[in-house]
Order: structure tokens, then sequence, then C-alpha cells
């Protein structure tokens, strides 16, 4: 059987347990979910051997140590497999909620209802927990899931959807709710993005390379971000014990994701009293600098910013850092160079906090606080499927209710259009 | 220069034009919009200028007479323009409003807060109306709009954008905020679409070749529905003259459009006492029908419905009718053949009633009233910009509201995480 065959008949499966999964109980998905945690931790020896399998082909092709970490289920992976599954479990169901309900002059009532999406492409790479993860909020949220995770890490998926579906049939769960594509081929992918009519969105989540293949190749809309190339201003007023702690932990905290801080704006009027002590913590840190002429007027030892440091998501110990004469020429800065994502600004001016909030349109906008809280877990959405900056849609980190859309609803008695 | 750079440039000037539009002050656009309404008025002489010569040209090109009547801006269109662009003005500035706002065990504040979608590329066919109320709630939204009219109308569509462009910047609104691309090259249109950078959102109106051919060239996601096959199911415990009031009006009141019904269903219970009746009012009206084997046991002389019929959008005085056992194979014929547009049942029974609202995953979903009502007008939205059935963003008709995205803002007083 070809692919092309094979992919279809996963998409055609997953729709047609479309209409079970967006009817099933709460109480029926939750079951489940609690289940699947369970299933997960009792089989802890079954999935690590098929892991083994996947990290010692990994070594073998001399895959990067801290990929082939991102890699390996170890028992602490496996426990916070299991609690991400309860936590999805608690969270609200978002399907038939009725957010709002008005009456027309006719006499209609009419209403907004969350329905699941319907079927979703879930495209990602190494981690094999996101693979748990992604359907579990998925089921929460009624929608089948088509899985296609990276190349490295198939067995460890397979063998993780397995146990999945086994929970999910057990409790009447159609098994089109659940399924992993069973091939490391690309050109299954290219099949899968051209499904329109069976599936319904697209989420990849991944390098800036993936997400770029799959928008290029998709007939089916995508939801997705490129990159995050975060900002934090420190205006003028700012508390500078504050501020050093922000830019400090938006930088160092955990330099290799999205949110984390690549360029740092600094206000004129206090670079001077701001800059140094900060470089110093940055130095200590081993984060290396790249400034504007009027930064390196400061701090001498630091490297020029080339134009395209502006612009660049280091995902490494390097920032940018830029002089700037306001407020105005910093939100210019953002909407120029940054990516839509997450900016922040450390302020103690009322007026300019607001204008920051109001006006910079990135998914997430802060005062006062670290980027690094742009995480759907964090800003409390429970738990996150991934973050988007394509507006549409979801905007910013995404949960479960973003895994809905909403239908109108009408009731009548009887009226016709004249 | 090449169309290339030209729509480039038109596409440029919208982004720059971005900043400005998402913080104009709500009266601004209010008062923009009231003067375009009147100047559209005002202008009336030169606007039919313009459009005697695209009526003309289209007359020689041999184009059909509906074509012709819908192509041409009489004193009761250009009435209908200036009044919707004033019934926009009255609408509320969705832009700036905070949905909701929650606190953070750490203390952060999170809200959504509503800003524009950015640039908006909307493609349409002939109408020339479309082209001020598509200008008026993208003003009203904040966004820029490039517009992209029939080429049969671009002397109308001209002419209607020189004078919206003279008002909003008599009031201050940047030129980059409503641009018509000034050519009738298809190319240019694929050259737009391929402007992920620049645009952000794509809304196709027109017939299902133009939707197929933006959506298979576009880079930029695109909102839009490709046909309405809606459907309305009488239902055993109907009330029969409700049933026939809302049939007829379904399918008759105006055919040629996405929410006019297209397929007829009908429970075997009462089959026997509503089809004949009901045909012979369809009769009088002109409506050819095309039948079930069932169906046609009991109106002899009706023609045999084809596979394709079930999923055929008319837009025509023609109905294919098929008779159900039960609400259950109602809604599986509903989600196989449907369009996921609009559907209604006709009922007594509150059980069903409440099934059919829940179950059925079409965009809007109705009891006891015409599939006509699907419409922003009419649902109470206002106006509408189009009509989604992509489920991501929008599903259903599109108001004000869905021409912008929510970003988080998040209030902090120094949190950072660990």
């Amino acid at each position: 059987m070809s692919w092309k065959n094979e992919i279809l008949k996963v998409a055609q499966k997953a729709r047609q347990a479309c209409h079970v999964l967006a009817n099933l109980p709460t109480a029926t998905k939750n079951a489940a979910l609690e289940g699947m945690a369970e299933a997960l931790m009792q089989s802890s020896s079954k999935l690590k051997k098929a892991n083994a399998v996947d990290v010692s082909a990994a070594r073998k092709a001399g895959l990067p140590a801290a990929m082939i970490d991102r890699l390996t289920l170890s028992d602490s992976v496996l426990q916070s497999m299991a609690r991400s599954l309860k936590e999805v479990a608690l969270l609200p169901d978002p399907v038939g909620e009725v957010s709002k309900m008005w009456q027309r002059p006719n006499g209609l009532w009419v209403g907004k209802m969350r329905i699941p999406l319907g079927v979703i492409g879930f495209i990602y790479e190494s981690r094999p927990n996101v693979t748990s993860d992604a359907a579990g909020l998925c089921l929460k949220a009624g929608n089948a899931v088509i899985l296609r995770g990276g190349s490295e890490a198939i067995n460890s998926n397979l063998a993780i959807a397995e146990i999945l579906q086994g929970v999910s049939q057990r409790h009447g769960i159609p098994g089109g709710a659940i399924q992993v594509i069973p091939t490391t081929s690309r050109q299954a992918v290219e099949e899968m993005l051209k499904l329109e009519e069976y599936i319904d969105v697209i989420i990849p989540r991944g390098g800036e390379e993936l997400i770029r293949f799959v928008v290029s190749h998709s007939q089916i809309p995508v939801i997705k971000h490129y990159k995050g190339v975060c900002h934090v201003f420190v205006d003028a007023s700012a508390d500078l014990e504050m501020a050093q702690t922000i830019s400090y932990n938006a930088k160092v905290q955990r330099p290799g994701v999205c949110n984390a801080m690549e360029t740092l704006l600094v206000h004129r009027k206090i670079a001077w009293h701001f800059l140094p002590p900060m470089a110093a913590k940055f130095r200590a840190a081993g984060v290396e600098l790249r400034g504007c002429p009027e930064t390196r007027r400061i701090l001498k030892s630091v490297k020029a910013a080339k134009e395209a440091d502006w612009s660049a998501e280091y995902l490494d110990l390097i920032l940018a850092v830029r002089v700037m004469a306001g407020l105005d020429e910093a939100m210019a800065h953002i909407i120029r160079y940054g990516s839509s994502h997450t900016d922040s600004i450390v302020t103690q001016d009322y007026t300019n906090a607001q204008r920051f909030l109001r006006e910079v349109p990135s998914s997430t906008v802060l005062v006062n606080a670290s980027t690094r809280f742009s995480d759907g877990f964090e800003l409390g959405l429970g738990a996150e499927i991934g973050i988007s900056t394509t507006k549409l849609h979801a905007f910013g980190p995404m949960g479960v209710e973003d895994l809905t859309t909403s239908k109108f609803i009408v009731y009548g008695s009887g009226q016709i259009r004249t």
C-alpha cells in the first residue's frame, strides 16, 4: 500500500470518530484521561524498551547530547506525562458551553455554542512526551488527533499511542480519536497536508524550518509561530533592581525557548546607571552581549550588533542591547524587528505602562514581569498545545478552549425572512 | 514597474498604516464613516459616470443581465451603501475591549484585549457596493484593507475608493488604510497571496472557483466558505404548517444565495401528510424537485435524485428531497453531504430540538426557523464581512468583532519564573 492511501485511511478514520468524540460526556473523557495516566505508569518498562530502540539509533546517528536527552523517557519524564494527563482531566470541559445568548426583534434567540474543531493534525519534533500531552488536550476538547512526531522518536511515539488507544477504547472512545502516523517519511507529511476535506487544522511545533515546510505545503489552515524575538524595554522610570531581576530571568533562566528575551531595550536616561551592573551580571552568567553604538560607549568591551542581530532568535546565551530615546522609539523597534510573540516593559510610569499594553501588537504584552510567563500554564490556561503568532483563531499560548470553535445556535418559533 | 513591485508597495503601505489605525480614537473612526456616507451621496454623478464605463464594457462583453444588474450603481444602491456606512459607525468599537481578567497565584493579573487583525486582503466579485461595505467594516475594526474586486467593476471600485480615501485622509487616517489594487490582472492576486509578511488574512467572497483559486495559491491564512448546502429536516413531531412555511421560505425567498435550502429531509412518519401539499406549493413557485425512491413513491412525477444531488449547491429553484427514518439518519445525512454552513430542524420534540442544536456541527444550527437567517445582520452582528465554514477563527457569519483578535495583557509587580 502506498503512503498516500495509508494517510488517507488514517484521516478518514479520524473524521469518522468526530461525531462520537464531539458528544462524549465529560465524565467519560475525564475517566479516560485518568486511566491513560495510570496506564503510562504501569507500562513504564514497555515504554522504556521501545524508547531504548530510538535512543540507541540516535546515538549511532551521532545526534547531539541535548537532543538525546530530550528523546529519553526517564522515570521523571513518564511521571510528568502522567501528571499532565491528570491535570487536563481536572480542566473544565469547553465543549457545549454557551458563552452568550441574545434575542432578536423577531423573537429569535441567538447564541454561540462551543464545539470541537474536529480533526487536528499535530506535527512536532523530538520529545515523545508531547505525544501524550497533545493527545490528552485534543481528547478533552472533543477532537480527533493525528500525531506526526519526529522520525527519531517513532518507536516511542507508537508505543505511547498504543497505550493511550487501549485505554480510550475501553472507555468506548473510537479508534480514530488518537492516531500516530506509522512512518518516518516526509512524503507522508506532504500527503497529510493535502487532506483539507478530512483535517480541520494543522498545528506544527518545532524549529522554524519545520514550520516553514508545513506552511508552504499545507492546503489546511495552520496555527503556528515561526520564532520568538522577545524584548524587554527598561523605561526611564523603571525600578532598576526590578529591571535587572526581570531582564536576567528573561534571558538566563531558560535561554533555549521561544519566550526568552533576545533583545534588551534601555531608555537613554537610565542607560548609564542600568547597563554596567546589568552587564556584569550577564557576563557572570556567560551571556554574550551585542550592542548598538551607544551601548558600546557605556560598555566598552561589548561587540557591535549588526542589523541582523535586531531580528535574531538566538535561543542561546547571546543578547542584543540597544539604547532608546523613549517609549515611542522602543515600540517602533519592537514592531519593526519583533515577531509578535512576547514583549515586556519595566516601568513605574502609569501612562507608559498603559500605552505599552495597548499599543504593542504582540500576542503577550507584559508590564513589570518576565517574558518567560508567556506560557499556557503560567497564564492560567491549565496546559498549552502551542503558541500562535498567526493572529487568526488564537494569538498567544493556546489552551483547551482554543482547540474548540463556536457555532451559532438559534431557537425559533416559526420565523421566516421577508 | 512590474505588478510584483506595485502590489508589494500597496502591501507595505497598508502595513505601515497599521499602528496608527490600531490606535485611532473611536470618535475619529465614526466621524470618518459618517463623512464617507455623505461623500458617496454627494458624488453620485461622478460615481455613476465611472460605473457607466464598467457597465458599457460589460454589455459589450455580453455579460448576462443579472450580472449587469449587480454591477450597476443605481441611486438606491448608492443610498444603501451610505446607510451601511452609517450603521457601521453606530456599532460598538471592538478594539481595546478587555473581555476578561483573572489573577494568578503569583499576583500577576492576566487579561485578554481585543486588537485589530492588521492588514486584510479582501478579494471579491462583481458588486461594487461591497467595496464600501468592506472598507467600512475593516476601518471600524482598526484594520488596513487591500481591496481586489472583480475586473468588470474596476472603474467603479477605484472611484468609490478615491472618495473613501479622501474623507479618511481629512480625518487624519493614513493613506494605507483603504487601497484598491489598480489592475484587473489575475497575476496581481497571485502576488498578493504570497505577501505573508505584510498581510494577516485573506477573505475571499464569491463563487467556489474563485475561492478554490485563492486557497490553493495563498501562503496567508484564508477565511472562507466554498458553498452552502443547507438542509431543513422536518421531524415527525413538526407543526406541519410551520414546516411548510419555513421550507418554502428557505428555498424560494432568494434561491441564489448560500443560506438557501438545497436539500429537504422529511421524517418517514409524516412524509405522506407533509410532502403532497408542500410539493404543490413548490411547483406553483416553479421549483424542480429531485427525490429519493421513497419520495417518488409519494410524489409520482418527481425526477429521481442522483448521488450528486445530495451534495449539490443549486443556487436555483431546484430542491433535493429525501425521506429519513428519524433524527439520527437525518443528522448523519447532514454530516456526510452538508457543507457545515447552515441547517435547521422543524420539530415540537424538546429532546430532538436540543440534540439537533448540540450535535449538528454546522456554523449556524436552527430550530423552527428558516436557514435564511444565517446572516450577520439577521443574527444581530450589525453587518457581515462574509461567512466562514473554516472553523478556525470565525465559524458562521462574521461581524466587526471577527475582524479583531485577542492578545494577552499581563500586569505584574516584578514577577519572574523560577
